[in-house]
């Protein structure tokens, strides 16, 4: 079967990151981040987003997405998210099972949303009968692959900061983001105004390990303790650390995320000559969100594997990853257009 | 530095195992378990331990422990466990913050709890103002390097299911229980009348990867999404499964643990002509337990990793791994002899 | 001061309900609910509504929520509300915290949710990523003073058993729905699906006192433990239940519900005299939503205290008690028509 | 049938407390607190403890101790207490579920924990694998009915502190212990170390009502979202807070206090006077613990209710109320001896 454009998450781990495992296998080391390639790859966190930003390694994306959020929440608190976000849609309801806030959604089309959308919450500070608003969460690039620009996030950081909250960021694509922006991780987040960050790996060429990021040290006294509650402290945590240490390498994350951007943008421009599909969202990223005829669905996920995003609108998701080939694409797009022919 | 003595944590990756999750590293598969690999693995599990048994693999064993006992347990039920348990003394609440529930520590010497101190905590059912007991959970290996015998883990089981409670088993080290017990997996677990096992693959050669067994597949309707929700599903799934292909072929598994437990024996046997220490534990399994004088503990520290377990007896824990070499033991316990006389 | 219109919660405790628990007040009676006045109370219930229903006393009404809502589901599911439901504003986020569960709001313009609403909702299911669709929760009066129809009622509960959830019901105002409808408590709840019920007493004239209602005596094994384990468990429990003998002698709760909405209803027909105040939603019940000439609020918030519902839109709301008088009504509204005049 | 000696909360209310309601039953108030009852009570506990002191009136034992616990720790840290402690035997959970935090209890004959106990709990600070200890919690009067002295109690605060630890009290039954101490209750709470207090109400005449004392107003910013959000918060608080008024009125508290402490001295002498029955703790305050012949057990227990604390040891416990009288002890002795003749 073809590889398909299911999912980032349906790649393999890029022999460079599989390699930077290989060469750390060697003697023992003090366990749970205790280790000379967990302290390496922190500091090339600190290289990125500043020299005291906290860090802290965990297993997958839900995990850091409720490592950050029970961080700087109380159980009283609200998390104001998009309708569409990970952490409302895709998590299972871990981050109200673990921080016990509630979510309050915002509705939105391209997966963005705007302080219009998220001032509707900001209300009953103060009032002990309604949860205390306490953080905007965003991700970047967004579920629906649009990516925000820095002036958007600033903007959002103002709003929540106005209001004593917190701007969390969930990065599981950030680097698609970065190479989208043509911007570094910083001038993106931290510089403006995200307080903690998702910062993902997985989904760009790992095998596993996200690092939750947070630009205050003040926040993070409990972190380390709240990490291992949730079950998210690995015991050979020079694993993953080693696998940060080649993703920075080369600006391997770099060249990951250009290609798989690429990629997308090449498939949006072949789907684009196929009249009878209409691409239903931006392309910022690594992600083509378009409305193909009903009837051909069937017979190309049997060759290809990729979700039907809403099935209603007849509408697809096809993710590039960072090893999408330039002739997949156009396999694949040469058998739509047989297709629908 | 030397290896040290510290952990089997503190081991690397079997190179079996690596080159599986080397050989797992092509093309696309589903994620989040759906998978060539994951399928076999699960076969593999069901070949050891009966067809019908449900497997659900996670990052770790704090996970694991707390997705079992999630399974099994309501918000109001209490888990009778040693006062030594991995989940009482090592996993910062993750159990009671996860489940709800309240854990019973019972007093144990040896890390083994009998009948007599869990009956203490067996009262008050249908009594809405008590905490119901509903599991007993044992640790095979104990956290004190000692082994349940079969015939005690089926009295335990007896008296959990008399009560309508569930046998859970941490298994960390389970393999090192099986080759000191020279049994299969299956006899000293689900056939004494376990009901759920953690099963452990990171301690004996894998990079990471714990599996969670139920027995009875009617209890586990509602385990995969407390996989997800307790933030244990693993997007590329297929590098844990395939750890656990290589785990299981040629009976890597059992290799690895003889090692570890005749490394230990070996310690054990130096250690014993040594007059100044005092060996506190059988060595059932890979770990051995010793009071040390004091006045020579930091200069083993200084060229030797391993951790004082108690500090005011000048206990310590030597904890052998599937890489421990018979010279390490040997120089080790040279380096002892030296250092008391 | 006036009385205010605030809330049915502002008022105090009818004379009769008062002689009710000092006539209950003598001897000792066993706590907890094991007396003869909570077995007559539970019996009044089982005369409404079935003998088959399962009743459990609790203090209060997010205490009736919580313990309906947890007894229904498990961490991981979902539960879909209107955005204006008190689970969803005023319980400062317990039915998260106690249930873990997500809470998807519906948006509405006058309390009630529709099928079309809460089917955007429905969907993930059997997913493990998603937070599992379980209960539809409705309040019967809702926050905006209006009154589900029992045909609508049937809807919804067909809606949800087809998907085999639950029909959750917020009864704080149930009283003012009943005489709204002039129906039974039955008809309109156990007769149309309704599967779990908070029956409110505190807003209708008792000091404190709410009943959580289960239909399927099968669904509340666990209820006494979580009654206990949400701190809801009254240990003089017979101080409750004697408010609830009162409450059904001689058709109390009626009496005092009838008047409450009557007062309302003659509070909306000299409002409608005004024209520069509208009115914003139904008078089904006690409530009544209007738009008020901002410049007035001040002056009359001075003298009667309410809420002001919408500051931005000039929205208050004014509810009437089972002790308001005409008179009130009448001097409340001419000194309304001085004010605006 | 007889009082019997079941509980103190067997008994009704006061006479002066269910006035107290009475009175406070006129016109509207505005509720949660926000009430001239409430703002009067509270003033009544400053004159008590402090003016510094903060006051949040809860409903019952078990939410006063959840409320007061979670205040002033985080989901990862452990609270050591007597192993007979109401928190560990009789709340059903409620503190693990609402706090996610670990209990560690400590053996006990008495009912009193020592610092011998208790540092066996006090390791593992700042380690994260270890859930962090943060609080020594004790009950006064225990649940054995002794009474800790306030030298005990400085120690343990000292303990507590020395350790970045708070000392929380279970004060269900305090005003038995002040009387029995003949002190004024900050001197053996606040005046000794004492961070939080559960100030009872229920047990000594009030119909329900009892306060969660701060005496670090810093500790308590997130208080009152914390009652809400743990289904603690009163609507018509007026009616706890007035019940409190009277409970103040007069040294009520007292008169019932002493009251039912004589009263089990009285119990207690005549006892003593019966060879065959052995009083197994000391009578501080208001709790007979006896071991009676099995034989006559369920005689007695036919003609009075009351607890058999340890059924193997035939071990009873007899509880004297505010409304014991003489008469009724020496009938209920009268009837033992001739069941033991």
């Amino acid at each position: 079967m073809n590889k398909g454009f299911a999912s980032d998450n349906n790649a393999g781990i890029h022999p460079a990151v599989l390699k930077a495992i290989s060469d750390a296998n060697t003697g023992h080391v003090h366990g749970y981040g205790d280790d000379p390639y967990s302290r390496e790859a922190i500091l090339l966190f600190k290289d990125e987003f500043g020299a005291d930003t906290e860090v802290f390694f965990v297993f997958n994306g839900t995990g850091a997405n409720v490592l950050g959020l029970s961080t700087i929440t109380r159980s009283y608190d609200s998390i104001v998210c998009s309708e569409k976000a990970h952490i409302q849609t895709d998590e299972c309801g871990a981050p109200e099972k673990f921080t016990g806030c509630k979510l309050l959604p915002v509705a939105t089309g391209n997966g963005k949303i705007t302080p219009e959308g998220i001032i509707a919450h900001l209300h009953g500070f103060d009032f002990e009968h309604h949860s205390q608003p306490k953080v905007i969460s965003i991700s970047q690039v967004t579920e629906m692959g649009t990516v925000y620009y820095p002036e958007e996030i600033r903007e959002l950081a103002e709003l929540a900061h106005r209001h004593h909250m917190f701007l969390h960021m969930d990065g599981a694509r950030i680097s698609n983001a970065a190479v989208s922006l043509d911007m570094p991780f910083r001038s993106f987040t931290r510089d403006c105004g995200v307080d903690v960050l998702s910062f993902g790996g997985t989904k760009n060429g790992m095998m596993l390990g996200e690092a939750v990021l947070f630009f205050n040290p003040a926040l993070t006294h409990e972190t380390k303790y709240l990490r291992k509650q949730s079950m998210q402290l690995f015991s050979k945590m020079r694993f993953v650390s080693a696998q940060f240490l080649a993703f920075f390498k080369d600006d391997l994350w770099k060249e990951n995320a250009i290609h798989a951007n690429r990629m997308a943008k090449l498939l949006e421009k072949e789907i684009r000559k196929i009249p009878q599909i209409i691409i239903t969202q931006n392309v910022d990223a690594n992600a083509v969100f378009a409305i193909v005829p009903g009837n051909i669905i069937a017979a190309l996920q049997e060759k290809y594997f990729f979700y039907l995003w809403d099935e209603k609108a007849s509408e697809v998701r096809w993710m590039a990853s960072f090893d999408t080939s330039e002739e997949e694409i156009l396999d694949f797009t040469r058998f739509i257009k047989k297709l629908v022919s």
